[in-house]
């Protein structure tokens, strides 16, 4: 199954790179309020079915992927 | 309006962090197929409707935020 992790920094830690992003943005022109950068990772996991899938790739967060100190991450079931 | 921008490398395009996360999964006993790392950026832009703003976020990928070379985007409306 193919899922995508989505992982942003939480609402009040600081994005530097966000902000490097916002200052370019507004250099070439364009008019935003806020931007954010985070990453995400795409997966293609073994498991029995949908729920196991997530309940694996949470797993993976929780262990490797994200950093729940300063990080949330949201798990996306893109296929079965 | 708020908009997510994914960016992923392109299918054929090496992913040297997606094979280094493969690998530090297998070794924490994670069976996982494949795993490819991008990025996402969270924009808080100005604009009247859905469309003007899908197209502004769409030409800020084109000139600052994606490698059009080796990286393809979407870019989803979050809300209005």
């Amino acid at each position: 199954m193919r899922l995508t992790v989505l992982i942003r920094p939480k609402a009040g830690i600081l994005d530097p790179q966000g902000e490097a992003v916002q200052a370019s943005l507004a250099t070439l022109g364009f008019a935003v309020a806020r931007a954010r950068v985070g990453r995400l990772v795409d997966l293609e996991v073994e498991a029995d079915d949908a729920d196991a899938a997530r309940a694996e790739v949470e797993r993976m967060c929780a262990e490797l992927l994200a950093n729940p100190l300063i990080e949330s991450f949201e798990v996306v079931l893109e296929d079965a």
